[in-house]
């Protein structure tokens, strides 16, 4: 059974600006393109296309999610929030999280499309989906913004799946080089979605995804953090996922894996130190 | 003797962002640079020092101008609200004139680098002076932004020359290819300074720069536009200096000229439609 | 019936450098973006996708043109020079055209993208269909690249479609602001081909598309070249097409029309000076 | 006593392309920026005037090196190699290294740079100085450039030291992340020039810089190689330059230290691993 695969245009269009490197962005630094920028994004889905794997994947259309959908984990206020500083064409969703004009409408189609990839797969259509989406999720909490994130994707699609779809035990893995806050923080007390974020220790947020944030009440046990020190390789990843994750993921037998897929362990990513091959 | 040159590295740091060239950008237009951003003056500055030219000016230090400086021309509430837009580090001075980070004191800087300019020649120390200097001014007035422009460079270095340096009558020769709507608005009663522009007709701000526009009151016959077809080029040019321009200002005879020094006439300019080489 | 639509993400990879706008460049001018450069073909694509259009269209997808059909116009000389050219990884294929890495196979899979729309509308497929393809092929002649063009995309599908498809009478009718001088050049003295050119008069390339060059021989009267003057606009080009090109055809009677589409009679395109909207 | 400074916008101006980050570029990568492209250095001479610091510092104005200067240590094969493909407008100093219009004047005007800086600190006009010039010199060997460098302008400048500034003993200490083979090269057998490079093991070139590489003949235990581990950081640098780098200087006792000095030991450079700040 084949792959799916969910891109829009629309979703280079997120405008992070030509912000300096350095945030927040000051008087004393040249503005420069910011980090997470459409060419990153695009540049993956170029290389699907020339080495011929298109050919092989279903492409899945996504839909806008609505402000319902979006609700299921976000705040209204939020919601509102993002809404307002989208349509005014400027402004910053928190710290480090710059927006343009239709980056709201843009935020619902990336939560939309990751329900969409989910419902590929729940309607047996494709065995597993890809959603190369943007602007990402895994920071953002309930109430806000963060780290380039507007809207939590994983835990929108996840949310969908318990709600409308009848899925009841679902498990993270966030591989991104930084710690998956946003993800743990909506399921921290909730024994029914296992949360694990391999991630470079102490990197961002600072002081987020230690080893002791491992659930709290019902959801003890049920969080996961495998902080990394810089300069992790392939060895280090394996390891951890010999050792922990699919240890983790067999005993907790979930029904649905979502993969909050960061490349940046990668060994030429500018803002991690990991060396991922 | 010599001429200056006003330069400053700062003035290329105005974040103008990544708009789209439709103003304003909406979710139906991918954005890309904003048309007036630091590499086309970068270039020129770029080109004076590759050229040699540069080893033959006089190179002159810009300062900031003061807020008091700036309200010679501009209101309180102009100056505060670019401040409150440049500090929030997002904006708009009005309608296509977006701003960033800094953007209030490197306009304060572009203001004192046209003063600088100003002084020096009238100090002695050059014939003539060159500011290459960034935001533009010739569109903004004294209560708004537009065009591109934060605060009129060209009416505060005058004021500048009328309050402090004794000066008395002033001549202004705008060639940019858009009306000099700002210059205009601020002396089209005073019969001290004498405006010119020569501009394409009603390209820029809509419905502004035209014949009948000469002058109101005491100032009558002393603004002079100049509204020439798409397509001018060198002829039209040389004809309306000859015929219009060098009269006026022969008959005006001015203590200084400052020249509103827009090079969007260029027959490459992708703004303007003239034909200028 | 529906329109088909060709593009490959590989037309984007044809690498035109960053040159100096002014060509050949040189170390008196700073290097820049090339004129011909993906983004402006990448940026009509992205429109199709987000206004919704694509959704209408038919998608085709380009195969590669052979050897053999690129040599029913061109010599094989100039195929072994712009393939060695290709794999050295650098080159001219003759003034103004730079080539990249692999702009041999993407060129091949220009031409072949013309060939595949054309099958397409003579398989009864589609109505009709848009290549949007690069480098572009109207100034190719058949010994030489020029003007970015290196093979003559709409040449090599005529041919094809004469040689292999039954076709006796096609027209061209190019809309590109410079001369489809190499379209020309192929039918000069052919009375099969009815090649019309609308452009801007004496442009690019320099002394060419004039109106006597009628055609010759048995082909005379079979080219028609219509030079606008700069500054000509939407009505300029609606007469043109009313009085020239439309009784022009109706009279040829082709079997298939094609057209060599530039969009740089549009008003913003820096490198002419019409102003169609 | 004052810093000299040496800066060109010429030096701005070497042409590495657009080619996909992988080298050499090939047909499945997309063409991208070069990684020795001018905006990094643009941006640190942009900083040096943004800071005041520009204000504190002799600005020294490059000259041209000559042929012969560079023929000090390259041979006339190299150097005539390199005019060709400048001249060309197109080339490849040897894998990694391309090189466009004006290039070779462009090398003659950093190595030249590295001359003025030098002579300016023998005439005891400048305490010491700094010469932000580009293209790189430290991989250049006397037969061919490497690594984005075309001629050794360390090298380059100690040999005029040598030749014409009466200069018997000189170190350098290249703390660039990769190792400076080019220099090394040039005085791999020669006590009278200590060189020290220190390098994330084993990057670049590949299977160069070892602790074994510790000179030849009357050289040996003049050519000190640090290999560091990836992941380093400010402790093992400042480790390395208290145990080894110091106590080599001191004991060397050279007239002149020269620094080949690459900022890529920073933690967020993409081309290196180690974590300086």
């Amino acid at each position: 059974m084949a792959t799916g695969f969910v891109f829009h245009e629309l979703y280079m269009w997120h405008n992070t600006w030509n912000f300096a490197q350095v945030f927040p962005p000051s008087l004393t630094i040249q503005p420069g393109e910011h980090a997470e920028n459409p060419e990153t994004k695009r540049r993956m889905r170029n290389l699907i296309e020339v080495s011929g794997l298109l050919d092989h994947l279903v492409q899945l259309k996504p839909r806008y999610a609505t402000d319902d959908e979006i609700a299921r984990f976000h705040t209204r206020e939020h919601i509102a929030d993002i809404k307002a500083k989208s349509d005014a064409g400027y402004g910053d969703a928190s710290l480090l999280t710059p927006l343009g004009k239709g980056s709201y409408e843009i935020a619902l189609l990336a939560a939309g499309g990751a329900i969409v990839a989910m419902d590929a797969v729940l309607d047996g259509k494709v065995k597993n989906a890809y959603a190369l989406i943007r602007p990402p999720g895994h920071h953002a909490t309930s109430t806000t913004g963060m780290g380039f994130c507007l809207f939590g994707n994983a835990v929108v699609a996840i949310e969908h799946a318990r709600a409308v779809r009848g899925i009841k035990r679902v498990a993270t893995v966030d591989w991104d080089v930084h710690h998956g806050n946003g993800t743990q923080s909506a399921y921290i007390a909730d024994p029914d979605v296992l949360t694990i974020s391999l991630h470079q220790d102490n990197l961002f947020p600072p002081a987020s995804g230690g080893l002791a944030e491992n659930g709290t009440g019902k959801g003890e046990g049920y969080n996961i953090n495998i902080p990394l020190p810089p300069g992790s390789g392939n060895g280090a990843y394996i390891a951890a996922f010999e050792r922990v994750v699919m240890p983790a993921l067999k005993r907790f037998k979930p029904e649905l894996i979502v993969v909050p897929s960061g490349f940046d362990g990668s060994g030429v990513d500018p803002l991690g130190r990991q060396m991922v091959s």
